[in-house]
């Protein structure tokens, strides 16, 4: 399994933010897939293939004339089903003349496409991401593009959060995430690490949020969506207040958001949003998390994204050598023991290599 | 033959303009030969291999002495036959110590060279430029010097003008053009593509240098002599002044000429210039047309190289997949099939791979 | 042999100027080995492996803790000895979770490290610096770090002065010294060249330390100790005076020094220096030589790093050809054969490849 490709092809990934896609071309690599992605004049967003059946031009160097994408060189068109419906000087179309066209749909205000086989495309597959709608809970997001590392090294990130304590002293961190116990549990599809750290100090984002004096039960349950999906329930609340057993009436509570889509082996994109229930009108609120979090290098994230890219150069001088565990890492193992599985059940289906035209 | 070499060894390349070399050491690649070249006092360009023949360093940073190069390492000296005539500190000199001396000819405005078997470089195959002299036709060109792609990206680009209605509208692109058909003709060394539009309006560039009211018959009549070589006799004559039948004297005529050469497999030098029998004293002229095809990224010409490049790098993505053809590409066919068969029959000589020494 | 590592990994190797260790976490590859280096509470300067055990990320992405490393993502701890001292939420650490300590000698105003077997690293193998201590000989040098060059390439250019005619001409180049005979002695772990010129005019640079008119005999003793330290006692005396002899003290003596470390196979680190007996109080002129040396390119070591670079980038490109060998060579071909002997050495104690973890 070492030389397998590190994610599955018939899944939903995030591929572009909604109000990014306009009825214009844009190109975007998903699991090594070039793809030009549009949104149609009924609304529909749609991708295709970024290369022209005859002379591999991307098509995203092109236009667009109604639905249809011309391409830039010689004017072949293709409608928004892949099909070529016009070929320069010939009034015969080979019928067999046509670009992959990708499953599309839109959801949670996020764009998610299916490089994989079609015909298993199901829209209920869609991760759950509602936290993301923009109705009960509010907050603004981003996206690192083309992020230097191989997407699970995200995933391994998001789901063990004593790194808080190193890499994000003096917001997040606090040595009470490393002292505290966790769980995890998992089904077929999702894998979950639930952490409580109770009558402790709250660190000095959290203190700032809650604005009232005195220690807090802290709580942090992160839950992975295979094969590229994080959840992140987090917060808050006064000790002895119940939040433990339910009530999180008296605290804070946000979520953040990630959606980690492989776009080659070693680099992805990062969609990222952090949500909350609290303020939900303080708009300079909602900018500030924002900033917080990512903010020409200074934010949360960024730090995440110098250690992430770090290790992924590491990894690359390194080729031989394994990953050693600590306990932390049980939830991260269980997320790449998901995506694993379901690498291995497409290995089984498809056990010849596909051939480049079958792509 | 797949993963053949792209270009035949045997064959005249350009590798400069005259002009350009001077009595001083130039560095240039051609076919993957790495080449010094400078004009001796006799007037004649040499070209030798441009690494020293005892540790390799690059004879280009040298320097001449008279007419031979002088090592900048260890003071070696090297005739414009590539013999070693001095050695440091030794006076007996090792008669095998030699670098490669390629053969030369200055012709048409340009320096050829020829980087296969010096025995069989035959003045006479120079390819026909004779448009490129400086007397009937006049014009100023230009070059891309590693352009980063596969020169025969530059061929295709060439015999099929198709893409003109698409890469470059708005200045000589035109529907008539896809809309007409042509004729593909060829020999054992040249293949020649024509194409007349009859009684069309012309196209901006045209109806400028036309400056007469009313429809015109355009012509295209492309020729390629291989394995680099592009001559395209173009222009256009008022409707009905016999300008298919031979009679051009009430149109304007022009020729665009290309010398496409093999850098590496991967790019290659394009010399270019577009030349023209009216209104031949006009300088002003000369330089806007000479600034109409490439200017800082906005000509004619700039148009291609993107479109080309583009094309390589979607190449270098996808290597499996094959091209697709269309009836337009028929001249470009027989284009590469006159260079696949140069190199098949160069590859039946030589059986066995040389070995670097032999080179 | 051929492909072989080109240099041994049991053998000290300059990795910095001890000024440059500080009490702070320092990154630096070794014959192709990350290093992250620090100095201690009580001076001695420690070198781990530059990746942490549990998931690669760089320990010089951490910080110290007193003498300990903490790594920057997780907080796994090491002392200097390698060996984890903490991991984040255990209690018992896993007694394997070690990361290689490399041995360390400072001496000669430089920090060397051991890259290969820790259990033969005998300080007593570092290498004949002495003239780099700052008592009888007087200079300051610097370091190329991540010269992009094979190291034995810079052991080829000081172990043949030749090359001064060709490249340094115009300072210390003189055709004396291709005129003049030399001689190649060695032992096992050295070769050394030595080279008078009798009564010739001496170069403008040793023209102007002499300070005195008339010819001069002129001396070059290049000693190289493997399997990277090249010592070079050179200088000139007015003639007869009796130096050759070994009465200098009517001339003017200075040594060359240069450590040559491996970073990785096509790259290294040049740690120089240009030490004098004479005017050794003059500040100003230890400044001068200093930038004579290297000056922002235009120094002599900025014309020999031009070389180099490009005569490894000549290798890179004609991967089969062989060197050729003159005979101002035999010091250079006597250091590799040195170095050749060390490699095959271990190749014959080693005949296994070493599993990565046995790194």
């Amino acid at each position: 399994m070492t030389d397998a490709t590190p994610f599955p092809l018939n899944a939903w990934y995030a591929a572009a933010w909604g109000h990014e896609v306009r009825h214009e071309l844009a190109s975007r690599t998903v699991c090594s897939r070039d793809m030009v992605l549009y949104r149609r004049g009924d609304g529909q967003v749609a991708a295709l293939e970024d290369a022209c059946w005859h002379r591999l031009l991307p098509l995203s160097l092109g236009w667009l004339d109604g639905d249809q994408v011309v391409c830039g060189y010689h004017g072949l068109v293709f409608n928004a089903a892949g099909r070529c419906t016009h070929m320069p000087a010939q009034k015969t179309i080979n019928p067999s003349a046509c670009v992959r066209a990708f499953p599309v749909v839109e959801r949670h205000r996020l764009v998610w496409v299916w490089p994989g086989d079609p015909a298993r495309a199901d829209p209920d597959r869609v991760p759950d991401f509602h936290w993301n709608d923009g109705t009960d809970w509010v907050g603004e997001g981003g996206t690192y593009y083309g992020l230097k590392c191989d997407y699970r090294l995200v995933i391994d990130n998001l789901m063990d959060l004593t790194h808080e304590t190193y890499v994000h002293a003096g917001s997040i961190g606090h040595e009470a995430i490393t002292d505290s116990p966790f769980d995890v549990t998992h089904t077929d599809k999702t894998a979950t690490m639930a952490r409580w750290m109770l009558n402790i100090e709250p660190p000095p984002f959290w203190a700032k949020q809650l604005d009232k004096p005195g220690p807090v039960d802290r709580w942090q349950i992160i839950r992975f969506e295979a094969p590229s999906v994080v959840v992140g329930d987090v917060g808050v609340a006064p000790v002895g207040t119940g939040a433990r057993e339910g009530d999180r009436s008296q605290g804070v509570n946000g979520c953040f958001l990630a959606a980690i889509t492989p776009e080659t082996e070693k680099t992805c994109h990062y969609f990222w949003n952090f949500v909350r229930t609290f303020r939900t009108h303080d708009a300079r609120l909602t900018r500030d998390i924002q900033l917080a979090h990512v903010n020409d290098g200074k934010g949360l994230y960024d730090q995440d994204a110098t250690v992430l890219q770090a290790q992924q150069r590491a990894i690359d001088r390194h080729p031989r050598m394994p990953f050693y565990n600590l306990n932390i890492d049980a939830g991260a193992l269980w997320a790449r023991r998901l995506i694993d599985r379901m690498v291995a059940s497409e290995a089984k289906r498809a056990p010849q290599p596909p051939s480049a035209a079958a792509e």
